[in-house]
């Protein structure tokens, strides 16, 4: 059996780049040549051994490549296509896909940190930070890249994009709104140009570092705020003189952030959720109006399937969002350790790399 | 000018029965002279000094009633019309009105416990537990009642009924769903009714009182869960088969119970959060599936307005409820001292009073 | 290969019954063996050449039965399951699936009649009204019958059920609604029942038989009205003392109920359109308040897929309705010939029968 | 009394410019100095008699200015501010306005031309091409305009833009969406430029003229299709690939454009029709799925009210549009018949002229 290289999860600590058989395919599924990946923050949780997978899975969830082989009983793809699919890769049979709660499928009602069903690339399936790419229910995850974008103009798709606009629909933004967006990483980032999208007129970014409040502006948001040059809150309700945001989205995962959030609400607006919380969230009695203010509290799984990557690859193909100016390194797939120690040291003023096998 | 008796908060542990002025009304105004009222459970906070008001005011929200006098802009109702009036008198001209929010009429972006501006009977205007109500807004929040309905038959409507129904109405519960609800006082029962309303098809009912788990079962629980016998996310999840809930309502305000309600969640579910809480709430991670879930926590305000009142008549008049059960005690408004007395300590299995001025 | 009876499109004006092969299944199909099953007043349709299907077709679309065979693929399942699918079987995984309007499944956009993708059995595929029926997408579509719901009450969840409550669902039927039916043919009968389960205080029926009127008090409606005792609009504004309704749902398909629909119908309400039109429909101008009366009118065809299925079951299963009443004549699978000179006729006070193979 | 200017409906085919007293007001109302006002089209089918309003009445419903004077009750505003209020003039206590159907406030269920009770100036009540305006319910209409925007830049606010936002928000258009706009008047143009403050990727816009398929462009049309040049479906569907779209915008009331809006939605899309019809219109039974494709068709009538004033001045002052360039003529209002004759006759590339009294 041919094999591959892949960047495997050894234990906490270590991501190493590993032989492996190149994976086998069902009737079902597709198998996809990786040409550009990513490396995500959750993959950094991995790593460091905050989010737990088992020992010997690939990582990586964010494939761009071409459909090298296609299991018997796949129509409407051919061999030889330019492809993507998303992080999160719904069955499409689910029960919950048909109660369109697709990032959801395959879910058992457990209590437990895991219970992420939708998400198995690098996860608990293998993933893509190698040669080949195992696709399981390609009919309803892959979705043909138009000829005229590059990998890295698509390459945010999978992932960031899709969490990132998930914040400003889910938080239900609105022409005219107000939206504060808590942490400017990559995620953060596609919040604001998912804001600017649904038409939100003042957007206020969040952050400390330069270069991502300089790119929350060309994301389109109308202020930034330095939280290290004064209190969060003060500063959103001087902006908003007085009144509040309609919908604040908390990009980063930490009590700092997601209490921010909250409090910066107008009574009966929304705080979207994307960040990945590894403690307990304290929901402070004065900032929640003692349950009174008619606020909403969503959290959101990055969307998938094809039908997700086709719009995404539209809002790209249109020209109302660009990212590649966010890829700031690039390694091959052979240097991915090296990768990893940048980005998860976030050195050098990484945003994102690309990784090509 | 002419007198009345109102029960009056004078300091934390004391309501008691005053002799004031009736109310002068202005233009937009209307006077209500009060035939029949209630004891809530958010007055006994009041009473305990939990909840903050001014010393001296007029206590209670939930008035039923007659036009006494009408300001002189009020237009569309006549002296001497049988109404109600919602417990949340929106005024219609704000911006919160204006936006869809209407309970949040007049809240400026305050992050302190009082930030509630639609509440405005007992609480920051004087209340319905007198002779005599100022109604503001007149033509916003009056609603005629129908003949044939007695005024027990609506005296759950300004506040119990519109405060319940809310919680499955934002929980978006919909046809064949399973609902939980936690704790099963006068909201949590009103809350039973309005998800059987919406088409639940598993309605689960939890709390130990053996007369309220009998009265969900009258109003349309399927099941009910006794949390004195064992774990409740357990025993829903033995009664949904392990799929655990669409949507769970809190209708109590305490971390045990908000902690619970998301727990029995499936994955996507929506807590419908209906208790006033007195304590900073815990969000555990794991509950909260890292904020990966696609959970949404909604809390509501009870909704008012004459538009709101109209449904509620309608429903009561349809036959669709009857909630003449709950009201097991009466006192007239001189023994109201009384009323507050067995009310607060839920002695001799009070669910609700009446109260007759 | 073995073969089985089953009810076949000839021409205009015959369906009859012909022996054919068993059919043949793929990998992610199942073989079911029909028990119960019944005719629809589309396949009226069909008969009568008024909708369009290839001759030689198996027609039927209400399948129960029981998994004879799985394909090689399906998993989740057992043979010997009793089962039932929905009249409209998405694959689950197409672009219309994942977006959300799964009943378009693999619909082109085609201007013409045909254009419903969705529905395959008695469609585009061969049907249930025959001894066995291959079921496509099978782990989409299938969904196991609790044991204690016999055919009979679950017979109608396929089609009836399934489009009679969308038309409460999608017209967005609330709490304290006033609705009005036209026409109470068996879907319509389920229109006013799923407009009583999500909440509407006056559900007004319209028709002219007497057995539907009264079928339709027992199913919810408030008030009924016929439409041959005077002009249907001037009764429905008498009983809403001139407000109209909030929802108007049509489910018969003519220009005369669309417009009295429409004409009923309160500034900003719904049509929920459920009928199979024949014929160009008409907006009269001032019904329509010139394009200023912010109407919504939505159209809608049967929601199908499992969870779909195991919804209405759980519905059927609490006991919120119970439609045997509805099944006015039973045949075997030998007798449908007779059955639809019953049933295309509407002889005998006939509502549904049901035909076991 | 002083007097002042107006352009009042004389009668079919008149509106001139006569004296009239200032207008008194009330307790709850304003009175607005005009500085700067338009002509709409909807002027124009009341000029020639399409469209009946009261011979004697006021016309026009875009009003900035300053308020002039404060009714007695009105709380909240100042006399000398500078001031907008929407075509539409909800009371904001109306049960209409509770329900949240605002533009429907006052309206009574007839079924005549009329019934569009929120529209009351030019309407109703007299408009606002004069120089001075009374304003009912001030506290629910007024809106104070940041200083730094000029009243050509707000003078689309209070009819065009609100009308042509909604026709993208009512369509509920999405992040990804492909949109077609059927007629580049002002509120077509308008409607193009809310699809894209939406997300639309796809916008296309429909009309002949070339000046207003470049506006389109510029306001961010992505494709633009002359109808004299084919037929227009065919264009659209190749644009499309075939998939067809998502929404449809007509803005022009005609049934060639009711009708293709139809025809260009995929299975599941929506109509969102902003047209002011003045003859039935006819649905073809193909291009409606015969009932079965699950669209939507949704009529709006401009939203007004303070809040949404508010929201659309947000929009401007944010820079995300810019509509000064689409005032074409510029008229004092002395000489408001000669703007009524360049206007109704759509001379000399006019596509919104400026009146100022």
């Amino acid at each position: 059996m041919a094999s591959m290289r892949a960047a495997t999860f050894v234990e906490k600590g270590r991501i190493v780049l590993t032989q492996k058989p190149i994976p086998p395919i069902g009737p079902l599924d597709a198998l996809m040549r990786i040409t550009t990946t990513t490396i995500c923050g959750t993959d950094v949780h991995i790593l460091r051994g905050e989010y737990p997978v088992e020992r010997g899975l690939t990582i990586g969830h964010e494939p761009v490549g071409v459909i090298e082989k296609l299991g018997a009983q796949v129509q409407g793809f051919e061999e030889g296509q330019r492809v993507i699919a998303g992080a999160i890769t719904p069955s499409g049979h689910s029960f919950a896909c048909l109660c369109g709660c697709a990032a959801q499928d395959g879910v058992q009602a457990r209590h437990g940190f895991k219970a992420i069903g939708g998400w198995k690339f690098g996860n608990t399936l293998d993933g893509c930070q190698a040669e080949y790419l195992r696709v399981p229910d390609a009919m309803a995850n892959l979705c043909v890249i138009p000829d005229h974008l590059s990998d890295e103009q698509v390459l945010m798709c999978p992932d960031i994009l899709s969490t990132g606009f998930s914040g400003a629909e889910r938080g239900q933004v609105r022409i005219g709104d107000t939206v504060v967006v808590f942490a400017l990483g990559p995620i953060g980032l596609c919040a604001v140009a998912g804001a600017r999208l649904q038409g939100a007129s003042t957007i206020i970014g969040v952050d400390t570092v330069p270069a991502r409040l300089a790119m929350a502006r060309r994301l389109g948001a109308s202020h930034v705020v330095d939280f290290a040059q004064g209190e969060v809150v003060d500063q959103v309700m001087a902006i908003t003189d007085g009144r509040g945001a309609d919908v604040a989205i908390e990009a980063l995962g930490t009590q700092a952030t997601f209490e921010s959030a909250l409090r910066v609400l107008r009574p009966g607006g929304t705080l979207s959720s994307l960040g990945v919380y590894s403690q307990d969230l304290r929901i402070p009695v004065g900032a929640f109006a003692a349950g009174l203010g008619d606020y909403r509290i969503i959290s959101t799984l990055c969307p998938g399937g094809k039908e997700r990557m086709r719009r995404l690859l539209a809002v790209v193909a249109s020209g109302q969002i660009d990212l590649r100016a966010m890829v700031t390194h690039r390694f091959a797939l052979d240097d991915i350790e090296a990768a990893y120690e940048l980005f998860s040291h976030q050195r050098d003023g990484v945003m994102k790399v690309a990784i090509t096998p």
